[in-house]
């Protein structure tokens, strides 16, 4: 199973290293970070950088496809090279699929016109803009499409993938090798739970993050 | 709030990733990945590549240290200059903290000498053997030392240190932001949850990947 990760500066790093740290563990697996230029890429905080294992040129073929989200997405959905990639490469997929706002990518690409999809719950109303049909689902399947919720829900969406590649048992196993038996401390994890003012201060921090990449 | 996060060659990649992307969002944080030398370090899968950007000399005060786990970290721990750092930064600290296997550092350092800690649910007896006293929980805290389970306990660990230094608001926001509302597709995250099967297979896996690695 070859599985590529786009890379792109800006990105966010637990969307791809949330998926990576599952589907590399698939029987047989390989996964190929791919980027414009080989190297180091930094994410959308700054601080850290991820290497490029492959170029984009380099794949013209690939088994599954998990687009990552990050601030640096946006720049992506007005890019001609990449959009053009991205309608390229899904002809060859088995699985084409997202975390976070990488689902706007697709939907800018013309993969998600009417179709159910997902993303953060702050981009719903963006994906909707593209065309797609926006469900608040922590994983959408809709045929060969699998979009998922914002960041860590790239885990949930790695692990149905496994499922479905390799079977149940394969998923569970690698669900056990990465402890995955999640206790999240507080009860907030979104919007339809937390605390009015926690989603206030969290769609703020948002925003002024947004507003300093602009700047 | 000067947070570290030491890279080392054979890295589980989630162990770090999980953390930083709570941690940094603390405000005012600034989060260091630090290495014994700057630029690309690979994963302990091989096919993901880090960025150091500072080395060990540069920190001799940081107010958070977690440790990340993989299979690297066995090397370190019978390795003079990594310990000896340990110990030092740890004077330091705040809070010290572990991902994962990144609890056998800490132990071969000294800093769990009948302490109550945690680690990856295959490593407890390694745990025991240098003198920690292992528990089964997601999060350990003793003291200023917290440990956490296998891998995506990070996640359980950083957003448990957020509410410790920024209060509990600030923690729930970041869970918000990156959408933490875990749906794992199964339960058996946990060698207590698991089917007998899954527990075998993880861990045969687990020894194949090990045997690999000292090959």
């Amino acid at each position: 199973v070859r599985i590529a990760i786009p890379l792109f500066a800006g990105f966010t790093a637990i969307d791809i290293v949330g998926p990576y740290e599952v589907l590399w563990r698939l029987p047989g697996a390989e996964v190929l970070l791919a980027a414009e230029t080989a190297g180091p890429i930094a994410d959308d905080n700054g601080a850290l950088a991820l290497s490029a294992t492959a170029t984009l040129q380099e794949i013209e073929q690939i088994d599954v496809l998990v687009v990552p989200g990050g601030l640096g997405i946006r720049r992506l959905t007005a890019d001609a090279r990449w959009l053009g990639w991205i309608r390229e490469i899904h002809h060859s997929t088995r699985i084409t699929a997202s975390v976070c706002t990488g689902s706007l990518l697709l939907a800018a690409a013309g993969l998600l016109d009417g179709v159910e999809a997902t993303s953060h719950w702050l981009s719903l109303g963006e994906l909707e803009r593209y065309g797609a049909r926006p469900v608040r689902r922590r994983v959408v399947e809709a045929g060969r499409i699998y979009t998922s919720a914002g960041a860590t829900a790239g885990i949930d969406l790695a692990l149905t993938l496994a499922a479905a590649l390799a079977g149940a048992e394969t998923a569970q196993a690698i669900q056990l090798a990465i402890e995955y038996d999640p206790q999240p401390p507080f009860r907030c994890g979104s919007p339809e739970t937390a605390p009015t003012a926690v989603v206030e201060l969290s769609r703020a921090a948002a925003t002024a993050r947004g507003a300093r990449r602009q700047a």
